[in-house]
């Protein structure tokens, strides 16, 4: 797979009918490969970043009128020489000019092969590369922020910060082995211990990251609950309404379910809806609830709407302890205000339920007082919905984890650690050492400093062709 | 439709999943417009036909890393100032940041903008800007070459010349008009005379070429006939075997054909197969060879496959008689060669059935003895398939009609012309005059030199956004 000596061809743009198509070659002889087939101005002679009218010839035929945009090595993506042609938009002819290229010398690019000779030519580290594709894929301006933050490199340079201090340490340990025989300690104990100690903080809360750093690649999964005639459909139109220019049905994970996106500020939360709860009293309704929780199990956020002007204190109650589930956030919305009479509404329906329930403390994150059917405070449900989820201030700057390949490894990289320091006391340099090189080869993973051919295959082979 | 006073932008590759997207902006602002959200090199300082790596900001927040193609008016497409931007290729991230230009002061183009004002600005006539939509298009080498020949400006400046001509007459009757009074003739009556029979002679030949252009730009309609076992699958298959890569599956005018597609040298041909023709002696028979007529005279080539082996002189005729229609060409195909005896075959058949038939003359073009099965003459039978449809050798150079705008044009340019002689020596200059104005209008509207709104909106409104 990591072959640099031949020029790679593919088309850079998706397939279909559009005005143009952009077709790229990338190595040691893509100018030369293009001149070949040029008819306009040299273009071994052109200086690189430069753009070139002329006629793609199959002999003495004409395949095309295109623009040439020139990168010389190493002032490109790949940092191999690359030429992009921009073609007309008609399969025929991309196919046509494709082909042209092969018989000239160049190769068909595999998937992610563009990528892959920039991660090989050094321009982009393992994680940036895998931002590419995340970055292509990105359909939120949470989850877009989040691929350019890793695709700038800031993961990249926290962790070779931290496996450049572990590298020292693992050095004056194998010095030590060198010197068994005279039981010196060139790497002090005491150093090496706090050094680990800050390391696996800085990887405990990469960890733990992801959690977040997930939700906004992929979305928060919402479930809505609430009994019959509490105001679900009104309250999920509502919320849906002012949105609709970037909402979508998204097919949900079992076929009966129709997920509908919601998008607040960036963050894409997908709304999965649920049968009315109410108390099973047989065996069908029983299935319905079991349902519901399995939803909810698979969630992160739960939004439990209610008839503020009907429940009771005890059904409040019930429901609320039924619905809650460890590690899911519950999210109250007392709806129908509009029925409530008087003014200081949520406070008076604070007071009238506080002996059944503490609206302050946990487990519920909060509770918000709307009218669905009068669209009111609905931005300030949403604002909870978003405060619920995504509890830190995202400026936009934080590293978070996003890619599971990346939260395997870090877990490893842990786990190294602390049996680094279970045995720091008690063991000999060489198991201290094995410790120490296993949890930088995991860190190493992560940015490629460390691969395998495997690992590059499963990588690329998901990217797209012609990245 | 005209403002070119804006600044346009659109996507200008296919939507969908791809490595990259290009989003094309042009008009005098385009360059300012790009500056404003760009960080890198200041591109109003750059020169033109350069490639700059920057990122695109909305504010303080980065949208993405891309590249800029800088083309200073006129050196572009439009001959206005164009900027194209190629970021990476996700929906979110292209939308972004076309909503950002938008916001900057840019227009969101209508389909066929960029290459309208590439007309307006005088970079492409009309018929060039049409060759534009049937290049991106086409599907088969000949519909490419023929689109490209078009955009070329070939049969444009062949109508142009023809135009020219025209007008130094029309200027002298003009003169005339004049000094009427005078009685004058400065337009030599026989001059003109032998000029409008030149004009008409090429238009007339524009005109036929259509049938042909027609063929290559959507394909040859090829019914496949012949009766029960003669062989048609065998054929059908043995046809496509080598062609496989380049044949498609399209679902056939009506619901119950099912159209190959095969290609030779260039041409696609859409095979239409029949069901078995007998003849017919009941109701329901008499029905199907209807409907094989019917497709017969939807075409322009037929193939009539037999039996070689099994075929009487009698059925021969009679199959012949029946298929043959007026204007579309027969093709006479005799399988299983394989099973006739010894050598010479094709000459002994002939002999066989020369009284029943002249396979030398009309109205059979061609005829080929093959073995479906083994495979015998299949190459053969593609050239007189080729030969059959395309009788013209094409070059590639040749000008060509494709267009049905195109060719109604002609024919009323024909038809004022032919106005013109049947009256130049009887009507007076003013209707002489009048006649060859409109031929010059019709000429006019092929390459757009005469114009109106509704024929602009009518042709642009045909292509994509981006284009």
């Amino acid at each position: 797979m990591t072959n640099n000596e031949d020029t790679i061809v593919a088309l850079a743009t998706p397939n279909g009918i559009g005005a143009i198509g952009v077709i790229r070659l990338s190595g040691p002889d893509a100018i030369t490969i293009a001149q070949k087939v040029w008819k306009g101005k040299d273009l071994t002679k052109q200086a690189s970043h430069t753009l070139h009218f002329g006629r793609i010839m199959d002999g003495d035929m004409e395949l095309d009128e295109v623009v040439a945009s020139l990168f010389v090595a190493p002032r490109s993506y790949t940092r191999e020489n690359v030429v992009e042609v921009s073609c007309h938009g008609s399969n025929y002819i991309i196919e046509s000019i494709i082909k042209l290229f092969i018989r000239n010398g160049a190769r068909a690019a595999k998937a992610g092969e563009f990528t892959l000779r920039a991660f090989l030519n050094g321009q982009l580290d393992l994680s940036q590369a895998e931002a590419v594709a995340d970055l292509i894929a990105s359909n939120s301006k949470a989850s877009q922020q989040i691929a350019l933050q890793q695709l700038r490199g800031g993961f990249s340079s926290q962790l070779k910060q931290l496996r450049d201090q572990l590298v020292t340490f693992a050095s004056l340990i194998e010095l030590e082995l060198d010197f068994a025989e005279e039981d010196v300690e060139f790497a002090n104990r005491d150093q090496l211990k706090k050094l680990i100690h800050e390391i696996t903080k800085v990887i405990g809360s990469l960890i733990q990251s992801f959690e977040l750093g997930n939700a906004i690649k992929n979305g928060v999964n919402t479930v809505i609950a609430g009994r019959p005639n509490a105001g679900k459909s009104t309250l999920l139109n509502a919320l849906l309404n002012e949105e609709r220019a970037i909402v979508s049905h998204i097919p949900g994970t079992t076929r009966d379910t129709i997920e509908e996106v919601l998008n607040i500020k960036g963050i894409n939360f997908r709304l999965i809806d649920t049968a009315g709860i109410r108390e099973a009293t047989d065996a069908i309704e029983q299935i319905g609830v079991q349902r519901t929780m399995e939803k909810i199990s698979q969630s992160a956020l739960l939004i439990y709407v209610f008839d503020a002007d009907q429940i009771t204190a005890e059904e409040l109650t019930a429901d609320i302890e039924s619905l809650q589930k460890p590690g899911i956030t519950m999210l109250l919305v007392a709806n129908k205000a509009d029925l409530l009479d008087g003014d200081e509404k949520l406070k008076k329906f604070k007071e009238k339920h506080r002996n059944s329930y503490d609206f302050q403390g946990s487990p519920t994150d909060g509770l918000v007082l709307i009218s669905a059917k009068e669209k009111q405070q609905i931005d300030e449900l949403k604002q909870q919905i978003y405060a619920a989820a995504i509890k830190e201030n995202l400026s936009g700057h934080e590293t978070l984890v996003t890619n599971i390949r990346h939260l395997e490894a870090l877990q490893k990289t842990e786990e190294a650690l602390i049996r680094v320091l279970a045995g720091i006391d008690t063991v000999t340099s060489d198991f201290l050492s094995m410790d120490i090189k296993q949890a930088l080869h995991y860190l190493g993973e992560i940015t490629g400093a460390v691969t395998t051919d495997d690992l590059l295959e499963n990588i690329f082979s998901k990217f797209c062709i012609g990245k």
